[in-house]
């Protein structure tokens, strides 16, 4: 039987999703919850690989196994396993077709950051503590650069061995309630550091150190080293996972 | 010279306020980074010995120097050197008389909690996942009991040398935001756990365990067996301690 679960988790003690031997990550934490759970060993396969320090609201993942427990009681057994950090939202069974990584048809990710010149011990691992006024009216302007589709290579992280790099961004808005701003981005799909670059670039424009012009240019030229910027991670959010 | 200072600390990767031989604490981190700054060994005197996993907004404290260093570079220069989960709010010079702990005339707590039943991973640290509805009627006639000025003793929890355990209680208020209950007190100081064994008595009445005749009876007793629950630290914030 194929389970399909959507899972939250606080990045902050986490060296990102995927599994490493060393460090404590999603995956491993996760695989070791449900291996106990079901008495055997189980792998799971994520939709997105989150970095380490980034958070998830609606992370996906996908595993295999024969014993079936009561879909009315698997979320509060699971949980039960789970450390702090991690919690299951909703568990289905699946077609033995799907794939969680490979069937999405949109993700979504917020960024949120705060303008006040207030560092805030409390939120510094879940909001970015940019710490300056923004210009939202040119970071909307910017935005709309990135909207429809295109190829986003210039955006890519080094390190990332993805060929095609083309990905259709459906929507972008900027939200702000008192210090805080949230940038929220739906896409088919996002390249490795990908959101954390737009944000940088937002905050480049914003500072008149890039112009919106020039973003416009440099993207569809793929011209990578333009685009060096990448905002901390610990103000990213995995939000939703889509599926047809 | 004498300085007052004021400061913030997310309290979850601390084993609270004093300082301990084998573990992270506020008053060691703060001391070796000023010990550093100054050159020289600095001893703090903290308001408020906070628990592990307690947070502050307005904790003080006071060391002395010989050294000194302008007050308007001051703040900047501690910041740089605090760990990224304190910061220094405001710094002051001080009469030599000046004693952080022993010259409050009030201090201010607040405890947050969710009702929801949906455990938020992103906020466990920072406000108890109490999980169920209450009854904020219930729990503002119990604070009732609490205003004025009583011997708190059943309010204390063991482990403390205080002699003198008679508080006056000033002002409690409950504040409900979409699904978080902000408790705040105001008092002239507080025993050794008073404030999560408060907050115990709040759920227990609003589950019905306890009623707020006998809260003010065993209070009144000094009855410090019937005071047993003790709410988790991580919704608890020592928000302002205010001197004459």
């Amino acid at each position: 039987m194929r389970y399909k679960c959507t899972c939250e988790y606080d990045g902050r003690c986490f060296y990102g999703w995927q599994r490493q031997p060393k460090h404590r990550t999603v995956q491993k934490e996760i695989e070791e919850s449900l291996s106990k759970l079901y008495g055997s060993e189980i792998t799971i396969h994520g939709a997105s690989r989150t970095d380490r320090g980034v958070h998830a609201k609606g992370q996906v993942f996908h595993f295999d196994t024969q014993k079936e427990i009561p879909l009315d009681k698997i979320i509060k057994v699971m949980n039960r396993h789970f450390p702090d950090d991690v919690r299951v939202r909703s568990v289905e069974t699946a077609d033995e077709e799907f794939h969680s990584r490979y069937h999405t048809v949109s993700k979504t990710y917020e960024y949120k950051f705060s303008t006040t010149q207030e560092y805030s011990v409390m939120d510094a691992h879940y909001i970015y503590q940019y710490g300056k006024p923004v210009n939202l009216d040119v970071m909307r302007e910017t935005a709309r650069c990135f909207l429809g589709t295109h190829d986003f290579k210039a955006f890519m992280a080094s390190g990332s061995s993805v060929e095609n790099t083309v990905r259709t961004i459906y929507d972008i808005t900027f939200d702000i309630h008192e210090d805080i701003v949230t940038m929220k981005v739906t896409g088919s799909g996002f390249l490795y550091n990908m959101v954390r670059i737009m944000m940088g670039v937002y905050f480049d424009v914003s500072e008149g150190i890039k112009n919106v012009t020039d973003v416009a240019i440099e993207l569809s030229n793929g011209n990578r080293t333009y685009f060096r910027r990448t905002a901390p991670a610990c103000g990213l959010y995995l939000v939703e996972t889509v599926y047809e």
